[in-house]
């Protein structure tokens, strides 16, 4: 079996924004060489996650208005008091983003079969920036022969 | 290590249904005649995830109920303006579906010893329709030797 | 490619509570010897998750705060009618917990290269304890070579 470590690195925009991997995913594959077996996805963030959804742009939108109304950014929440924590005074506030990322999850795995990952027609696997913008960096390694 | 590319494909019921993979993923793992290594379960749509949980008929309700009051299907969401997409004019208005499947996730991962699934007592792995009836797909690909 | 199954028992705390998994998880990899592949974390209870994030003390008390907020254990809850369900007459009621495991998550697959966890500087593989105090364990598996 060969596994093919990689990375996607890329810069994410502010607040919550979903980024779709699927041409880099699509091109670490072909790169490979690998024609079965299978894809990991993990997120290398504490406020990023990774999940599979359809990357349609009013969907985008109901995702941002979603997760705000459920984990409001202004809430009370302890790990904002940065003068409270041992960390740097500007650590951001962003205990929300970490609460997202939670529920939201941090790996997909997916099969690869004859080349092609296996994932239906709508579904795209995407970053999901919480606390944007940042660099980020999300590892995919694939596995195979 | 084998690899062994299975999809277990059913019928779902209306609104939100649990399906039990349970039965489907003993025979695939019996089939595969692989004794040691993994499985990987995938979903297929943008509108059903995969989780683990029990299987209790009472709690398949609390789930329903839990999922109805979280994510509104009768609330104000851009990816349901039909009219303003580019898709079809009768594609379905279930943003509240995607945003539950995105939360509850599309895939697990489950390891193999012994021919045994390594899960507990109550665990099942299950598709969670969210946007049912339909006819959907799990990817179950089974890895080792 | 080697498999190494494992399992991390441990005792939980009351109620919620969050338990690192990193010193386990990386004496784990240590023993198995595997340099590159990936490991899988599956935890095999219906009330306990894994999720990957920060375990920063103020960080872990507003985990316990969203989550009691976001599924109060004294809603109302059709799992929670014992007397109505074909079981023991001790069974906790703790359909709360259970759909607290379902929107966290069961497993996590992280990749392996050079002997390292391909994990961000700040994350931490936890299991999160609903419904505690217990014994519990979760499945470690190590692949590669």
């Amino acid at each position: 079996m060969k596994i093919i470590p990689t990375f996607i690195e890329l810069k994410t925009g502010q607040g919550i924004t979903l980024h779709d991997l699927m041409p880099e995913l699509h091109n670490a594959v072909a790169r490979s060489g690998i024609q079965n077996g299978f894809v990991t996805v993990t997120s290398q963030h504490t406020t990023t996650a990774i999940a599979i959804n359809e990357n349609e742009e009013r969907l985008v939108e109901d995702v941002k208005t979603f997760l705000t109304r459920l984990i409001p950014p202004n809430g009370r929440y302890l790990h904002n008091d940065i003068a409270l924590r041992d960390c740097p005074p500007d650590e951001p506030e962003n205990a929300h983003s970490h609460l997202a990322a939670m529920l939201l999850g941090s790996s997909e795995v997916i099969a690869l079969v004859d080349g092609r990952l296996v994932l239906g027609q709508y579904q795209s696997v995407m970053l999901y920036e919480l606390d944007g913008p940042r660099t980020r960096r999300v590892s995919v390694q694939i596995y195979g022969e």
